[in-house]
């Protein structure tokens, strides 16, 4: 109940802080029979791997991936499998002054409020290293949906005043920059933007845009369980998101019906939506078509700018965040967000198959074996 | 699984059809000792009842709940809370022909791929009546929350392009407006442009606000149940809903860090927050400052405008939905969200007194009685 | 989190005490498609009946059963399953003296301990007709087995010294007598030792049996979820069961390892084990032969039979339980024990489809529709 | 939904199979503030730990346990806490034999069935080995509980048909005789049966009894979270358990009313049962007495006694279990049970917290800090 846990059938549980011995996950509900290896493991990991330019934290972390249970003869077992990093790069010293006071935007106090005290090396449990977990697990989530053809592509959509131009969309491009921007251009102003940023010892935040396509109609439960509703707990449940949207999102409070609507049509006997203004979902069911979310980001609050603030006992000083951060989280993110959304797609279909008694007879039938 | 279900410690059940005999819910886990009548239900209740103006539905629905369990004279027996509400409406032949078509923006064609066939009669399960149980369970949530000084506000933000002036928030307005706009001019321009939509047979949007205040810090866990995260999750399960913002929301993904964080300071050795950017939330945990919610609505689906859709067998028929439906649900859904806020809060309540081993301690101590 | 909720996938949540208004049950998780009507419920709501004859409680129970959910057109819908039955008998007077103090073998104590105070009518939560909500759910549950070919038999066993003999076992003789013993002259041994009990103003209690036939190997899950320990959870949260025992059980602990291994043997390619020691579980996971579960069940403990206590306030009384209750509940705990079985196995079947990858990309692959 | 993950709020996730690189646990929701070393958690891993004597294996396990988070400056931190055992002998080569037929009494053949093919080294998932996480958990479990004045105390009461006289009683001996028992006499008679049974290549069950004291009124829920129920699935979950008793269990069945009845006195004004058939219980709730388990053990299935069975593809064959075997696992698992009950206990006091208002208002109330 300390909320380690997600996912109801596909369960994934994280542990670890940003300066302990080792961060990890226990991936719990998967299928027996699934190949994995760590390099499918590992390759999730690099994505989010700070020290890959500018942008991101300087600091070198190896964040190699090992499996410890679960796969045997290279295919997972039905098993928990649980993943480790140790955590090697380990300047506590670096850090030791924020013990005594709370840094604006972090969750120093509210640690402090809750536990009575906190681990502060580097952010603790607070720290984006926890993500580690959350990835590691989306690979092995990720291998599950690219086997039922459901494919997930992330990128970054906008950096403070930055935004992607449809008309350049460049799925290639993603890749291809550090920033993980479809649009070069983008890129490169979102760059200069935080070239900008980084010299007056600020930071800036940014949009992740996540599409799901290949989807299955039918996945997520009319009520509570609506796919949107737990598609927004697993993206809100990132830190330093503030925004969730799906389809049209905060742009569909202003339209009007006849707008947002979006018509079906049949093209060979095969229903569609023409327009998806919905973003892939419908009285929170998937509607077969794409989904689309589109998460906020807050700008990094460690910021070399000085600030105000107070120590533990409430005297006030000033602070200025030292130390190696990124300017950025969002390029970083995209990749959390894209595991956190797969969580949720294999824990929505496993749900699902036991929707209909139609379906269930066949699986158990008179024919099985 | 099915998800009807909400809530780890104070859990809601949900149940009921638009056109089923009745609708209902089960709250299990609310405290011994709670005074609790069923005027406290219905109080909540009329907040979403139809009829009320020319901007919701003029259904007649009388929704009178009755408490069938868990009270015992006057107070809460800590035992499930079982509270119904009986359909009397029942003009099911005013659906029939939605049996055979799926209605745009509505969850008939998902239903029907989830499930094989659906109750069509007045959206069976996807209908606004399923809300009438999550108001009964705020309203017992809401009770609690009181009772700890903790105290919810809620209303309507804007309606299409029509939204509150900050500097005319007026909160008793709320109340005296059938919009719930803490304003009366937005108000009265609100109605200008819902009367002009509906004469087009067309529907509006909006965007739902709820502030709490008196907010105990430490509520909400580090990790996948950041109190943000819940109600994420929590917000996003209510039907139409397609944004969710937390404090700044998706204004701060184009903030810098110096302009975002909050600073710390001490007023009589208090620590409190200088502004509220991150709105009552830091690292997915309460800060002690106020929560600020905003919740985005699409229009309508159901508009006289004539659409394109499919009959269930493909085949392609212009439709113009007809029969007693609401031009705008925002008004109607601002007890709704409120509702799930307080559901949300009460459950983190309940999480948190665990959190520390002295509390626990001093819980069941020596001199426990 | 107070408990009323059984299962992980087939969801059921009971509510009700004794003299409130009404009992009931909300069942989610139930597939979509399975035919359901009234009478599939009522008849296993007759099979616990009190009144039916001198060996349970003469009280006169209706106990009509009434879908107020979650079916539509004679066939559940996949959405919840609201069940009630109204309380017609509620003569609270008869109760009333029993406010004042503890009755010893009841949860009056500990209600009070609990909560601070309780609804003592009848020992409302505690009371036996909290088991309507779990038979009628249980119903819903067999009628999934069934189409699975899988039945459950259940009977009593033995009524205070008093056991069936199995050379006499005659299935057909359960439903024939009132002590649901499928042996007639172990039943009319029994019938005279209840006789005795009830003129000493006594109470018996007895042991409950239940067997499955044509189970499906793979159910359950390896670790915590073993279908055993379900098994055990579900039949102890039975009031007055104080023993649960699955295959030889007691008895295996006395064993040689050669006399209670299950060698296995194979016919005609089929697998099979030559005997059954195990209860048709192996490593908590069904193995394919009859289930097998034994449970232990206490007197009544309301006896006419006076008995030293005390008041709220700690005074001593002597107090003899007045008012009508069963010498015996054994009987009426037969289907009450299967019905929690049948919770556990359809859960455990629902859970076990998503066992493995092959049968997951069959369900959802290509050749899905 | 694997079944990994057991408790409510207190949230324990056990992983790792036998000869694969480690077993672990991750422990979520103990609170922050809890002194804890890896000693402590070492001093109950050495209780179930095999090579002791020679009624267990004489493999050498070192088992020495690892914090790898939730613990900083000696406290727990109140984020999960993740412990690992790194497995050191693996002599896989012994088990590769095993991999083609199924072992009489073990799961080799349910876990094919369910997952299509198994891990067979060492048994696997299904190895004793998983029971070190359940244990390293149970030691924070008992942390908690001796901090709150309950204690737990736990034996071998019989093998075989060798059974401790009570009126031996001596709870020093428990840890002076390898087979725990609290009689010098009875374990010297257990000895020798087990040196028999050795030599005739067979092997022995047994019974192990658990007692609580320091009991605190209140704990467990009235329904289907009985604290009986859940101690039920605890204890049951534990491989080789064929049966479950509380109080006086499978006695109460034969028992009259006013013989198992416990009547309540007063003393000084504190209430009291003057007997204690319950076991500690009434209405699934602790009462304040002592809690007493009884717990059947099934003999150790593999054994060096000639068996016949089957290979996969069903062809008989006749095998005799080699390898380093206990031939009794009654005294290994006296702390695995006593882990289990530990596990429920600290859970049940965790949601009990919640049960009243006026605790509840005491705890958040205006005096809070």
């Amino acid at each position: 109940m300390a909320g380690s846990t997600f996912g109801k059938i596909f369960q994934v549980t994280t542990w670890g802080e940003s300066h302990g011995k080792a961060v990890g996950v226990v991936v719990d509900g998967c299928p027996a029979g699934l190949p994995l290896a760590e390099e499918d493991i590992q390759k999730f990991l690099n994505r989010r791997k700070p020290g890959q330019s500018v942008y991101s934290t300087p600091r070198k972390e190896d964040d190699a991936v090992e499996i410890l249970s679960g796969v045997f003869e290279g295919k997972t077992t039905g098993c928990p499998i649980s993943m480790i990093v140790y955590n090697k790069t380990m300047r506590s010293s670096d850090y030791s002054e924020i013990a005594n006071y709370y840094r604006p935007g972090h969750a120093d106090y509210t640690f402090d409020q809750k536990y009575g005290f906190r681990d502060y090396r580097g952010g603790g449990r607070s720290s984006a290293r926890e993500t580690i977990g959350r990835v590691a697990a989306g690979a092995v989530a990720e291998k599950i949906l690219e086997r039922l053809g459901i494919r997930l592509l992330s990128y970054t959509r906008s950096i403070g005043p930055v935004q992607i131009d449809p008309a350049r969309f460049d799925a290639d491009q993603i890749a291809q920059n550090p920033l993980n921007m479809p649009d070069a251009q983008a890129a490169a102003e979102a760059a200069a933007y935080l070239d900008a940023c980084r010299k007056d010892g600020d930071s800036a935040g940014g949009v992740v845009e996540c599409t799901v396509s290949g989807m299955i109609p039918g996945l997520g439960d009319p009520v509570f369980d609506k796919l949107s509703a737990n598609l927004a707990k697993a993206i809100c449940s990132i830190g330093a998101v503030k925004s969730f949207e799906i389809g049209d999102g905060i742009a569909a409070a202003k339209a009007k019906g006849s707008e947002n609507n979006d018509a079906f049509t049949a093209i060979d006997g095969h229903i569609e939506k023409q327009t998806n203004h919905s973003g892939g979902v419908l009285g929170g069911i998937s509607d077969g078509s794409n989904l689309l979310l589109r998460v906020g980001i807050k700008p990094t609050p460690s910021i070399a700018h000085p600030q105000h603030t107070v120590t533990r006992d409430g005297q006030p000083i000033e602070v200025s965040v030292r130390g190696r951060h990124d300017p950025v989280v969002v390029p970083r993110a995209v990749v959390v967000v894209e595991s956190m959304a797969a969580l949720v797609l294999v824990d929505a279909l496993f749900a699902n198959v036991t929707a209909r008694m139609d379906s269930l007879e066949r699986f158990y039938g008179p024919g099985r074996s």
